[in-house]
């Protein structure tokens, strides 16, 4: 899907802004950038951006967005204020992520100048305008954040939503135990158990550890912190 | 789930990358940054952010990541790298977006420094990790967009994602039907139909409009053009 997605940036005036795009794209796999129109300065400065400079010496320059979408067959573009006059639908990134994904076809996904985003002109050629769910309130987004954040849409996983990691094997029961008995004695020793622990002292403590879900990994380093405490009260007792 | 969430970068160095997250916490309705050890001139400078100057001004500088995170139930780390020696789970961004969302309680998201990332000190605070989904060869992403994917993901409604706009409605049939024998005339006027069209012309004429899927609003429009034309060709023929 990546190779049939062209990122292009109409106008745009900050160096940065071109760099962190471009970077964006390597992160996530893309590497068709084009510009059109871009401030010559911006574009020569964004060249040294980290990484990603294969990216931008492959970026192809169009005077025109006819010229940089002509090869497409589906144009979108991303607003954060909608579509004004030009009646276009306009989706929630989480749909138009889903839209293209499912497009096979060669995809040009526009993104305006940092100051004024797209204009109705570029917008008339787009067949469907999205937006990022940010709040209206805040106005436009950073551009650089606005590619990355399409991008990752893009090559989202929803599979992925459910992975969990099984919590680690806990300790066998006589290591447990073990532990168990090893706090029972220390806090008998240290005083804790006739002050503050109401019978069962010993089932209330066995809940207590239960609850720790002591992993089987670290089950003798438990084991051996408590026997070097018992140590030393032993040793200040006599 | 916005308010009970605090973004603590770690370390950071870099005024237009404090500024970059502060805007992404905007934009997507976060309020919580914690800085722990920053640069102190980049602080002041991204104090300049457009926009989200309510965030900077707020924002909780701390020594240490232990004092940054004291009030949270949960701390996750979000890591390029992974684990290391660590032995945490190390969630895709889809998974930890989920978790976090349904975890009731306050939580940190720390972010570590633009060159070295979280170390494993910083790690060990965590309950568990995160990465952004993007190609390992890359390395690291820039901080301010990894804190805007991240914030992304957490607002993110999967219910968005079958979101569709309804085509607009077609012309009416006696609208159709004139488009059709306006521009039936129009080839046989001028041409067309004698040279390119195999019979029956009106039948595959009609298909072709058809296909157009002409909608009402447009209906209108489309009579004058293609009435123009034709009285252009009568009067050249005349």
């Amino acid at each position: 899907m990546a190779a049939s997605i062209s990122v292009v940036l109409v106008s745009p005036r900050n160096p940065l802004n071109i760099g962190a795009a471009a970077r964006a794209m390597s992160n996530f796999g893309f590497t068709g950038l084009r510009l059109v129109n871009p401030y010559d300065v911006a574009f020569r400065e964004a060249k040294s951006a980290v990484k990603s400079e294969y990216i931008l010496e492959q970026a192809r320059v169009f005077e025109t967005v006819a010229e940089a979408v002509a090869d497409c067959n589906l144009v979108i573009g991303g607003t954060s204020v909608g579509h004004r006059d030009l009646h276009l639908p306009l989706y929630r990134l989480e749909a138009a992520g889903q839209l293209v994904r499912d497009s096979p076809t060669a995809t040009a996904i526009l993104f305006g100048s940092e100051k004024f985003g797209l204009s109705n002109d570029d917008m008339s050629h787009c067949h469907w305008l999205y937006r990022i769910p940010a709040r209206a309130e805040h106005g436009s987004m950073n551009l650089g954040q606005a590619v990355a954040i399409t991008l990752y849409e893009l090559i989202r996983d929803p599979q992925a939503e459910t992975q969990r990691f099984d919590p680690a094997p806990r300790a066998e029961a006589a290591d447990f135990e073990r532990i168990v008995t090893l706090l029972y004695q220390l806090l008998e020793d240290s005083g804790y158990i006739q002050e503050r622990m109401a019978d069962p002292a010993e089932i209330r403590l066995r809940n207590l550890i239960n609850r720790l879900a002591i992993p089987a990994a670290d089950a003798k380093t438990w084991q051996g912190i408590l026997r070097q405490i018992q140590w030393k009260i032993n040793s200040i007792k006599t």
